[in-house]
């Protein structure tokens, strides 16, 4: 299913050699006119494809998507801009659509070339071989060490949001990092997918941390081909854009669960703060903290590293608003500080999930991030060096 | 020698028995009047002792430090602050100061009191044994898991600057941190050292990271008390400040080289930044990744996590400015990219040190930073828990 749960939605993934073995470049097609839009990392050191596919954006509207992993086309200089364009004019010519109306995207290895003649190959095969019930084999050729495919699907009344994300599983060096593509059929006008999909990342993608890094070819894409003839109502605006929000939760959540070395799911809830945005400053910065990350590793609760890292959340060109003798956290649900005070439990914890919520005392601002530990494997995984 | 390198100090480093073993109680003293000054860390979760101690400095000069190791005294409630409030009228009245001329300092674990029956006995035995040899003693019961003393002297024409410090060797959980004393006999009027400790802390303890972690506990101390004689000239006081920024710069580096875990030392030189803030921005960004850091630990020249680094480095609310083509980056002194574009270089890395150079070519700003790698060991360490 995934991005091809909706109606008109069409994909395809195959081996195009870029990579020694498995599939290694997709397509996602919508059938039927569609509107769009995309998020893009806002990394300053942009990949080929991005700088490629935000210009097409800016005078068309996407009607398909090609991702090819294992060579991100990032740092390439002027030779890369020229294969991303290259790779969009030949998918563009066999699916008989403008070239402006083709988004590439990369990941891989970065500061690599990519090998042209597989991916225009490649990208000819996976034209002929787009199909209905494509999605799992595309889901499947946008990996690069993800432990296996991510995809969510939620259907409304009348239409479908689906999706297909590859993630932070940087465990070759120079991975270049986590895409999206999610698709409907819920009719949308032109222009308003952006604002749409902004929304959904914002509190999905944009809430994850496995290493607090931003990468050169982040991007989360959105089809919206209206195929599902639904009908817009207010209600069913609504529906639609819980189910986008949905999807990208779950596609966020499946990255973090899959990080690079993961062993465990830290849930960091952060309330009391004197505003929502001071209160996601300082949960990212908990979900960013070595120390907070390595104690996961460590199942300990460790409530004063925490402490120590609300106390230097950057916001604002300072630090967000915290109160020492304010500050309540509770791992598990249970209270380990209480304004101010230590309580002097020492909760066990266990299992692949671990809570941390943290109650500034402030005021009505609240935000939650998730984010996965800091382990052995991790660094290992990164140090390994492989050209 | 260390802190009591300059005339007129003495120092001691007593067994309290906070710590099993090991001394684990330090003084430092003017025996002539001083003036001094304090830069503290800029969290918003402040340890007791340096609650107490900030408000000392409001009122009087400081004339003694206080140094305790194995309980930080931090996130330790209204209890905590009796207790650093308690620890300097005990010193007070052992030493004949006033209690505000006392500085106390703490370094250890977070959320557990201080055993105040060994602390004060500890502080008057401490008061007892001061003497104008017992720098390194001092220096060796300062140090919580660092592999060895931090010690700097840099002699000026006619008088001397000293230091000691303890490193952010966080080997136990909940471990708070980085801790520094400075002492000259060169004479300061009151007020001035503020600017100065501050400029050379900046050149400094500011410019490196172990792990990017910004403790409940930081403190960098300044005594000064004019003992050398030495008479003011305006040569005389370039000395002093460049011999007070050789002191902190010799210290800091120390801290970075005993880094927890640490294999190696990266020295980041960043140039061609629109300005010195950005370029430090930049530098910080690179220093606090924890993929430029596993690279490091593998020895990998790996120029795309430092060029994705470098452009998503926290400026003014954004990123600071950076543009792709116009950046080079080299390793050791041998270029791999070059205006944007790759030079197939992979120069072999090997050593203890190594040196990243990255031109943004946009501008003359520039900065560097001494950061550690990111190791196995540190996530081992940090991992362990022990109660």
């Amino acid at each position: 299913m995934s991005v091809t749960g909706a109606v008109g939605f069409v994909a395809s993934g195959v081996h195009s050699g870029i990579r020694r073995s498995g599939p290694d470049l997709a397509i996602v097609r919508s059938t039927e006119p569609a509107v769009g839009a995309a998020v893009w990392t806002t990394n300053r050191v942009l990949a080929a494809p991005v700088v490629v596919s935000k210009r097409h954006l800016e005078t068309a509207e996407p009607q398909a998507v090609v991702i090819n992993a294992g060579v991100a086309n990032a740092a390439t200089g002027a030779a890369g801009i020229a294969d991303a364009e290259r790779t969009a004019v030949e998918a563009a010519s066999a699916l008989g659509l403008a070239a402006e109306e083709v988004v590439v995207l990369s990941t891989g290895v970065i500061g690599v070339p990519l090998p042209m003649d597989r991916v225009l190959a490649g990208v000819r095969e996976a034209s002929a071989s787009l199909d209905a019930m494509g999605g799992a084999a595309a889901a499947a050729a946008i990996l690069t060490t993800d432990r296996g495919p991510k995809q969510a699907v939620v259907a409304g009344d009348g239409f479908v949001v689906g999706g297909m994300a590859k993630g932070a599983g940087m465990i070759h060096p120079r991975l270049a990092t986590m895409l999206a593509v999610v698709t409907t059929d819920y009719p949308l006008e032109p222009g308003e997918s952006t604002g749409l999909l902004r929304a959904a990342v914002d509190d999905s993608f944009n809430r994850i941390s496995v290493d607090g890094e931003c990468s050169t070819n982040d991007a989360v894409v959105l089809l919206a081909n209206g195929a599902s003839g639904a009908p817009r109502t207010a209600a069913r605006d609504e529906e639609f854009a819980a189910a986008l929000g949905d999807v990208c939760s779950s596609l966020a959540r499946q990255i973090v669960a899959d990080g690079e070395g993961a062993t465990v799911l830290l849930e960091i809830a952060v309330s009391g703060a004197a505003s929502n945005e001071e209160a996601e400053a300082v949960a990212r910065r908990i979900a960013t903290s070595p120390l907070v990350k390595t104690a996961a590793f460590g199942r300990d609760p460790n409530w004063g590293r925490v402490l120590a890292a609300a106390g230097s959340a950057p916001w604002n060109g300072g630090f967000a608003h915290v109160e020492a003798d304010r500050l309540s956290v509770s791992f598990d649900g249970a209270p380990v500080f209480v304004r101010g005070e230590p309580t002097g439990a020492k909760p066990a914890l266990g299992g692949s999930a671990v809570t941390i919520d943290l109650d500034l005392g402030l005021g009505a601002g609240s935000a939650s991030y998730l984010a996965s530990d800091l382990t052995v494997d991790y660094v290992r995984l990164n140090a390994e060096y492989t050209t």
